[in-house]
């Protein structure tokens, strides 16, 4: 069984981490959002590829959904002695991806090379994928102004009121090598439960993905459930697009590209309307606290793709 | 009373550091080489600063001579199991500075007002000062072709046979602002045990630094001792240059700049003949093991500087 995930940072690694502890390495390939990614203090730093591939990895760190395990954080003591920014906050291990990274993108190497690499040093066996070898950055154009992604989400801590957001280099991107073929040859597609605004989105906006994702088994996990974002601002974010954050919101977004919306028991109310959609509903518990979640939640999409498929 | 220092790395930042323990904060400023900065991880790197500074901050390693105390090193290790380079080992502490260093260099501000800032961070009361803020290399012709100076000292461990040493960029290089006032307005100049060919011989070279020098009432404190040199290539270095390396070869190079040459005891038999090229020989012991023994010398030579000279 050939599987294609869409992932963005945090909740995409979870249901990746379930997805790859239920199917064989070389079945699961992940597409990672790069539009977040960004220069900082020097260095080019991969924020939801990073917490993808650690998490496949088996290092990083479970109770921040980011960075590594076993982290010290003296580097950056001393960056703030120095004066320098310190509200990104990088761990003296996570460091060391950035920097290579950035030494090897400076030689002219592609990030999707590049990632492979990592991978194979930290035993990841399944295949992730940046969404592009280009650069692209989200601008979120806000009350306070335009921002860049991680100003607006780590620094402010998502309190801007957004009115939009844009994908500067995105019109010249092109998918990295293997995305296309990735979702041409999976038996199933899953969006995971990102946020569609800015982690989905960019990789579906590549030329190619969207049609690929709509002309397979495409399944989304909704990132909203209860009326609201597990983590992050994407409940937020409906609200200030002018849509009611809702499981039905996230069906009506992805209509079209989805045939099916993994839906909290929580939202089940819901799934009627989905249901009119066009898209078929899928009901289960999407929360992933621990392991034993993730794997149920991976099983239970992974079920539905194989013998729930109409 | 104001002294000025000539200082490579580690036996540099050692009798500074006795220095400092004598004189007040504000009568010493020390003059570092840079010639042996390098790029390296995207990073720049100016060792014997940093060795400096750290020595002066009571935050450098008294077990090497150089780098951080209290130090972790997760991300070297880190970067080795990505594949990166990691001869010049790099601990997480010591990262913030050539990161910081790099960021404030990349937006154009000068080595100078940033080693201020970062001395002012660290609680150093001495003024440190780049011996210029342009940047200068030092390039080492050895029998295995020309090397870069960290790639020749710290990667091949000194090892290749050296024909000749040049800098590159020194032609067009000017001292750092403050550096000749320094050495007009010095009572007292020193020049610290450190490699002549390499750790002095740039400074020396930069335009009006050898020209105040030898029109101050200037000290040497010989690097060789008995022969040999206490730390790194010094006395390899006079071998394959076709000097006997020897307390009177350092006089014999430093003729003409300097008016009194510190020796150590064992050196005394050197005494007469440094004499008779018009350099007063001082004997005294100039090991430094530890704190009392860099007190001793600097106490011994800033005596000399006052009461001594003739």
């Amino acid at each position: 069984m050939k599987i294609a995930a869409l992932a963005g940072g945090v909740g995409g690694a979870k249901l990746a981490q379930g997805l790859a502890a239920v199917l064989g390495p070389r079945e699961l390939t992940v597409i990672v959002n790069t539009a977040d990614d960004f220069d900082h203090l020097g260095l080019r730093i991969c924020p939801d590829l990073d917490t993808v591939c650690y998490a496949l990895g088996g290092i990083s760190n479970p109770a921040t959904g980011w960075g590594r395990h076993d982290e010290t954080w003296n580097a950056m003591a001393e960056l703030g002695r120095l004066g320098a920014p310190t509200w990104f906050r990088l761990g003296d291990r996570d460091l060391a991806t950035h920097m290579e990274r950035t030494r090897r993108l400076n030689l002219g190497q592609a990030l999707s090379t590049i990632t492979a690499d990592f991978c194979a040093a930290w035993g990841v066996g399944q295949r992730v994928l940046p969404m592009t070898d280009d650069r692209v950055a989200s601008i979120l154009e806000t009350d306070e102004g335009d921002l860049d992604f991680q100003e607006y989400f780590v620094q402010r801590a998502f309190q801007p009121r957004v009115r939009a957001i844009r994908f500067s280099g995105l019109e010249n991107a092109a998918p990295a090598p293997a995305v296309l073929d990735a979702l041409q040859g999976a038996d199933g597609i899953i969006l995971c439960p990102s946020n569609p605004f800015v982690s989905l989105a960019p990789i579906l906006a590549l030329p190619g993905v969207q049609s690929a994702v709509s002309a397979g088994r495409s399944i989304a996990v909704s990132p909203i459930v209860g009326g609201r974002a597990i983590k992050g601002p994407a409940a937020k974010m409906f609200v200030e697009l002018g849509i009611p954050p809702s499981a039905q919101a996230v069906a009506e977004y992805y209509k079209g590209i989805i045939r099916a919306l993994v839906i909290d028991d929580i939202d089940a109310v819901h799934a009627a309307s989905i249901s009119r959609l066009g898209i078929l509903p899928l009901i289960c518990n999407t929360l992933m606290h621990d392991r034993a979640d993730r794997l149920q939640l991976a099983h239970q999409v992974l079920n539905f793709l194989t013998s729930g498929w109409q």
